[in-house]
């Protein structure tokens, strides 16, 4: 029997951080949990980045997810938020290289392709997937933890 | 008599992070200690971190700064670097508001006018204000720890 590997997928931002674990076992998927880590407008980003910190070390400790796998940096039109996104991601990489030694990061195309089987596939189209391959009953909500747990299948997927 | 205060002034980057601490006394000013973390271009941008990460703490930890000072990001013709160095500076965010609950952030500008009195002066002209104010008897080197001297002598000029 082979073993399970317990994957925790992330879509990185630094007002949402969508976050999903799977367990996968050879071509069988289970959602373990999912969730979002919000931090608020009125704070500044340093303290913004100190709660994403603390959350996500809390998602690491409860799940002990064996690898960690992350979008890449998707350029946003907006410089401002995609540079606020990557301090955010620079936190994300220091918590994940703590627990696992490493991250692993998936550009969006890759994840479309390894969860619809299409490279330009829509992000609805994608959370059917996700909900249709770790079979639940409804697409996971927000639409952040639904796209991590996008990212998670992308890595089973890639690492087989 | 003022209390003295300890500020660590940071020159943010992922391959090379300057960092100058110094004591000050109303007017008086004197040099700690400096230096510059360096990371190699063979590892990773998340190891690269961890080892920003695990330095930074040390110089931290060594010096107990009262409060730390950035050098505002300030956008790169190379937008890879640009991100890369955002990634870096999340990182000294957290170190920063974990140890002082706050960062403080200038602009190169501001830096320029705080240590030459004019908006517009050039690297060399920072540097040598930089040695006449800490009363040393060459520029430190290597410019990067040089510029987080100019960046903690910047805040004790705006926080005065």
């Amino acid at each position: 029997m082979k073993p399970i590997k317990v994957i925790l997928g992330l879509d990185p931002g630094y007002a949402r951080l969508g976050w999903g674990v799977i367990a996968v076992r050879g071509n069988e998927y289970r959602l373990v949990d999912y969730g979002c880590i919000e931090t608020h407008k009125g704070e500044e980003l340093p303290q913004r980045l100190a709660i994403i910190n603390a959350e996500l070390e809390k998602v690491i400790t409860q799940h002990n997810p064996d690898e960690i796998a992350i979008e890449e940096l998707f350029f946003s039109r907006n410089v401002t938020t995609g540079l606020q996104v990557a301090h955010a991601r620079g936190v994300i990489f220091l918590r994940a290289v703590h627990h696992c030694g490493h991250i692993y990061q998936y550009k969006p195309n890759q994840v479309k392709q390894a969860t619809t089987g299409v490279g330009n596939a829509d992000k609805k189209q994608m959370q059917e997937m996700v909900k249709r391959i770790l079979n639940l009953e409804k697409i996971p909500k927000p639409d952040d933890a639904a796209d991590a747990l996008a990212v998670a299948i992308t890595h089973s997927a890639y690492s087989r």
